[in-house]
């Protein structure tokens, strides 16, 4: 379940009360390729079929949508498999790339071993999208609207597709902010929503640029604040990269070309 | 570098201006096990000698701190190598157990490709500890002084150690919250500071109680809120969890008997 209740005692001015509340749900999600166990992550348990699609899009282990031929949420005893179906010459290749492989986030240096195997650069983002500094604004005081498991449990992250006048298009949750972003972008990748951006209610880090990069998402606007490799990998991929956001005030840290006035 | 001066365009009230701002370093390092790479995992470039024996101990790779016979922060091209001498018999573990080795944030479910592996429940904490609602409030209090990173470049989560008295005895920053975790319990492996409890900045997730529990922490206080499977494992720990923990009140989620009045 997406979140659960549970009994506490909360302390307050001095007085210890029994009470509960409602928690964020966080269930280990097995994923596999046509069987064969591949990695176990965190998440809440909520639109899995697009946190499937968005990670192996955006970790590049699938090269386009067409390649998951199917997808199943299968319950287990301790917790969820999520059980994908991908083309045969998908599969060859994922066998051949399949190296340490990941824990959780789901993150974009999944399995990793090396150096040279953490640092690959994705491809230049187009250069399609315009946007103005009221869309951006627009977007950020329509984020709190779209955050029901937020205002519920006050312990997920949220990640949403926003069209180019700033419009929330689609949002969706998760206790990871990688795992948030993933849905996000594996329900992109199916509904082809159109031009726009993705606004996260997070800090941006390196892994959340790289995963954006990875989809072709033309510019990532984050709440908090984003890190030194995070400006660095959005230069490099020619993403613009917007951060502290916050009413009144952003800062375009990097390719400020797509944001206008207006 | 721990923090790196960026340049950006500011956004604010309609205008657009040129400036510049500290932000949080991010770096991939790569955890080498007697020159064998291991994995890699971005982190904040700061204190990595703690962060190799604290990943190695609540990961469960290490059973002790006297394993791990030397470390050394090796500055490459793209990253930094924190290369990690272990004994023989530990060596000879770890390749036993070298399963889907994770990526960057180290969090217990490292490298899991099954639901059993993942779901391994650390062993019950001890019960040595009390302390007052008041000494949780006080350490709260002082949490902010202690983050100097955070308080440049408002980007990196804090692990603090307290003594039962809620006073802060030492505190580690980074981008990734499971790092200094990492870097502050591997702090404490090594410096053996006494009985006291560890307070986050961040959420209480499920791999924050595993790490805690791991090292045999008794209680962990988080600003922010838990999620449902962090509260199953710290019940099933014997773990103190303490969260959403704001001036003047606190929720106690699991045994409550280590906090007193006063």
């Amino acid at each position: 379940m997406p979140s659960a209740v549970t009994t506490l005692s909360r302390w307050q001015d001095g007085r210890l009360e029994p009470g509960e509340d409602l928690v964020a749900g966080e269930c280990p999600v097995a994923i596999s390729f046509n069987r064969r166990p591949y990695v176990v992550m965190m998440a809440t348990p909520a639109n899995l079929e697009e946190l499937g699609l968005g990670f192996c899009l955006t970790e590049g282990l699938l090269d386009d949508a067409g390649e998951l031929l199917a997808s199943r949420v299968i319950e287990r005893d301790q917790g969820v498999e999520l059980a994908l179906t991908v083309a045969e010459t998908a599969l060859a290749r994922l066998d051949g790339q399949r190296r340490n492989l990941s824990g959780r986030t789901g993150c974009g240096l999944c399995g990793a071993e090396t150096l040279e195997q953490a640092m690959a650069v994705p491809p230049k983002v187009g250069e399609q999208l315009q946007v103005s500094h009221q869309a951006l604004q627009s977007a950020l005081a329509s984020l709190e609207a779209n955050q029901p498991l937020q205002a519920a449990t006050g312990a997920v992250h949220c990640a949403a597709w926003c069209d180019a006048g700033g419009r929330v298009v689609t949002a969706r949750e998760d206790v990871g902010r990688h795992n948030a972003l993933d849905k996000l972008l594996g329900w992109r990748a199916s509904a082809g929503p159109g031009g726009g951006f993705v606004v996260v209610s997070s800090r941006a880090s390196y892994e959340m640029v790289h995963k954006c990069a990875m989809a072709g998402v033309e510019l990532l606007l984050a709440v908090s604040a984003p890190t030194a490799l995070a400006i660095a990998y959005a230069e490099h991929c020619g993403l613009s990269l917007v951060g502290f956001a916050r009413p009144g005030r952003h800062n375009i840290y990097t390719a400020p070309g797509r944001v206008v006035n207006g």
